[in-house]
């Protein structure tokens, strides 16, 4: 399978032009902090001084994991297809948060355990009805992640806009995305599980178990698209693929807490690059995801102590993202408005 | 004169149903994580489960400062009054977030060293030409400190919507914020003082010196009106004016930076309670702003390096207010969802 490839931003002249029109604009050097970076970083994907927010949109992907069956989430896997329910009739928190901000949002089943029936609203990519359990067989077979990369590749080729947040949904998701951070970051184990949504200590500790033991079987899975099939879950996987290919299509990734960033990890070890066209939304309040996005070198702009996953994160930084393209589009010039500058 | 009375928003039976509504709806508990923390302030501020934000309002108080002669700035005085016709013309960074986050804008001179003639778009409340000196005598008299205070109560009564935003511009304002912060908090001089817009290791040095002669002069101003008087703008004394006639109104408060705060240390010196109808926008990249927002317990929502004023960081926030009270108006309940939970 083709992995698309994914050019790196960096443009020396570019930059300079860029940091040029941030620091002619009339405020001191540098006080709009966080933002001026984000200005450049737009700049420098849309290849121009003037950048534009076209049509950004949330994909949230949803699917279950064979590995509850293990006893390693706090909810009933019933909850996955439930809230692709909630999300299908706007009433979960993403969905309150992408129409605040103008956003659009669209949901696929990725590999939900339940049968929909047919429904318009929802995008339908169904791999299969759930994964393998991972403590006993790998999550998914190569045919079946190579399925699920292609299709996210292709609804991010679909999407019209140039900004994509990610957002997931599965119950047992937490656990694969830990596993897949352990093994691709070398980050001890007890430092990538967290509670999920919601966990006691003691489920922590079997949820760690079983992790630790499903690593050790499946010991020879090491190359990122194999510990993706060895562990992933069909909703992490299809992340991977569309942000790859929004990546390849120059388009903005609003990137959300531990899981989403753990199908980030994915397609960073594929494509390096795809790093320069991320916006870290925020750091989560699940174990682990502050490790993660350091590993990635990344600097999330909000730390509200989410972890609800769907995207709100990405939801919530979206304005700030309109904020660093506005004020770069928008604000005066120390010339234009005639304000003395600090040299004078 | 009368300063406002603010009562405590404390209610324990309204807290606890706001706490189950907001554990009600369809998401682990707490995993919203500071927005549910503003989702319940907000609710207790308007004594209600449904809140509502309604016609926020962000006011921008500009005044000059007679401490600048010592050289205590990086830009000329000039900048002051530029930057308010700046304001008026739609060009700087506040304009740009305001109408971004729908938040209307009200720019009030409270004491600009400049005679703008009449103009329709700004709020003429000017004091005087900018404040005295405080390296040689009190920066304004008590009349002038009592007509800034109820300038600023005026104005907050006057505005029809329930969440207010503060900001302000005035060449030389760190001076005088620094040295009301250290009066009022017993933090150390240095820990105080910081960059502004821009200053030099040597210029900081300076500040310092200029700041901590003045407190030696003026040691007998100890309660927090007298050390606003000796230290303090205008545009500081109408802020803490408005801020503590909003709160006894019972609007909702949004606390910007380094300035905003230090306006605010006054306020809540005189009306403890005043804290409980403040959201924290940021915290600046100002030095000294975070001990500001330690030493009055608060928690800001923002850490963007952000040190422009303005009240940028006001309505750079407020898109996460209107995300607190709209997850809590519109998001399902398990039940109505018929979502399972984890009890199930």
């Amino acid at each position: 399978m083709q992995i698309p490839s994914i050019a790196p931003i960096a443009d020396v002249a570019l930059q300079q032009t860029l940091q040029d029109a941030i620091n002619n604009k009339t405020k001191p050097r540098g006080s709009l902090g966080r933002l001026e970076d984000l200005a450049a970083q737009l700049g420098l994907i849309q290849g121009s001084t003037q950048v534009v927010i076209n049509e950004p949109a949330i994909l949230v992907f949803a699917g279950d994991h064979g590995v509850v069956a293990e006893g390693v989430s706090g909810y009933p896997q019933d909850v996955t297809w439930q809230m692709v329910e909630n999300f299908l009739a706007n009433g979960a928190a993403i969905n309150v948060f992408a129409r605040q901000n103008g956003c659009a949002l669209h949901v696929v089943d990725a590999g939900v355990n339940h049968d929909f029936g047919p429904r318009p609203a929802l995008v339908d990519r169904k791999v299969a009805r759930g994964t393998r359990n991972f403590a006993v067989e790998p999550a998914m077979s190569p045919q079946e992640l190579e399925t699920a990369l292609k299709h996210g590749m292709a609804l991010a080729a679909d999407l019209p806009g140039n900004v994509v947040g990610f957002g997931e949904m599965g119950i047992g998701n937490t656990t694969a995305a830990a596993a897949i951070m352990h093994k691709l970051t070398d980050v001890a184990l007890p430092q990538c599980v967290g509670a999920g949504t919601g966990l006691s200590s003691e489920g922590i500790a079997r949820k760690q178990a079983v992790i630790a033991a499903a690593v050790d079987k499946h010991a020879g899975a090491t190359s990122p698209l194999e510990v993706l099939a060895t562990f992933g879950g069909f909703e992490i996987a299809m992340m991977a693929g569309a942000m790859l290919k929004a990546a390849a299509l120059r388009k903005v990734l609003l990137i959300d807490g531990f899981i989403v960033t753990s199908a980030l990890l994915v397609a960073a070890r594929l494509q390096p690059a795809i790093l320069d066209y991320c916006v870290f939304a925020h750091c989560s309040d699940e174990n682990g995801h502050r490790l993660m996005l350091e590993n990635l070198g990344a600097r999330p702009l909000l730390n509200l102590g989410l972890r609800l996953g769907e995207g709100t994160g990405s939801a919530l930084a979206l304005p700030l993202l309109h904020a660093a393209a506005n004020f770069l589009n928008e604000m005066a010039t120390f010339a234009s408005a005639s304000v003395s500058t600090s040299d004078q």
